[in-house]
């Protein structure tokens, strides 16, 4: 069991557009960072729909399908990806959702629970950890969430799908994560045309 | 004859960190950005040094001397260099150096001339194209003299040395470089220990 954080970035380094908004929830300019996911076969069978490319890009997406245990992800991101994900989401496991405004569990077809946690980034961990059972934590994002886990130093390993575009604005992952962190390992680069997958550890 | 442009670039996207000043070139905690680099065959032999390793990376510092005819570095790289590469600097091919104040071309040994452009970018890499005959040209630094030429869409093909580490902090390659821009295309990836190397190509 580890914790991963797993994101498409632009190579300047941006993981959504500005401007982000429930009817604009990757933000302006962003089609570049989601749209190669779009026609691969592991996330359309997610989604509930056929077709699709059956590529490198498409198993990778479903070796984390089949990895994550249980996701973390911060309110914002629920907010905006909630009418989205409908009925059935994608997940599939219990998600563990970060606010301050507590709420009741809400459990979805297909094995998806949004479970509202106001305890804080470390209490959110530790339930995904116990209900991720063998399989990893996912720190899903957004990129504040995901920069909170990189600052406390949670995350054992990340991978960045860098896609070929320069978004130019918007929120950037590396944001005051922290300086002199030399304690990491690149594990594993996957080169598609559609992106360059970078996997790194966190060897502390 | 292309125009290229080639920097070590830490995972969060930095290519110094802060404080450069003459006696401190890289900035603060940017060790990791240029230590893979000393060690290498090709680099030390470009030194007048003997010994290093013959490694991916080595061949892949060698090819870009290889290739490189003509080189542009804005003037504060120039300052920051000048003593550093000494009477026979590494390039060994003219270098156009960006600058207000007009200054003699210097010939040094080895092949190396620093000429002083005071006439602005695109002057500079007319010299260049000019004197690198069938050669690229290189954008040699530093950050914002490299941001200038992209912006400008002047610079063909970009390899970036992805480094495993956090910088945390100092200057950032892509700041305000451009929204939009979905002309790149990934050339090649080489993946070692010490680097992850990009090189892409702006197709418009």
């Amino acid at each position: 069991m580890i914790v991963t954080a797993d994101l498409a970035i632009s190579l300047d380094g941006y993981v959504a557009g500005p401007g982000v908004a429930p009817d604009n929830p990757g933000g302006d300019g962003a089609e570049p960072l989601f749209e190669w996911i779009h026609g691969l076969a592991s996330w359309r069978e997610r989604q509930g729909m056929t077709g699709g490319e059956e590529n490198r890009d498409s198993e990778l997406m479903r070796e984390w399908f089949d990895a994550t245990g249980a996701v973390v992800m911060g309110r914002t991101m629920y907010d905006l990806g909630e009418e989205f994900w409908g009925d059935n989401p994608p997940f599939r496991t219990p998600v563990l959702v970060l606010t301050h405004r507590p709420r009741p569990t809400l459990v979805k077809e297909g094995g998806t629970t949004f479970t509202f946690v106001t305890d804080g980034i470390h209490d959110a961990l530790d339930r995904a950890r116990d209900a991720a059972g063998t399989r990893n934590v996912d720190i899903a994002g957004g990129a504040s969430t995901v920069r909170q886990y990189l600052r406390e130093g949670l995350v054992d390993e990340l991978q960045l799908h860098v896609v070929p575009a320069l978004i130019g604005a918007g929120l950037r992952l590396f944001d005051d994560v922290g300086a002199g962190r030399r304690d990491l390992e690149p594990v594993r680069v996957v080169d598609t045309p559609l992106a360059t997958h970078l996997k790194y550890r966190f060897t502390k």
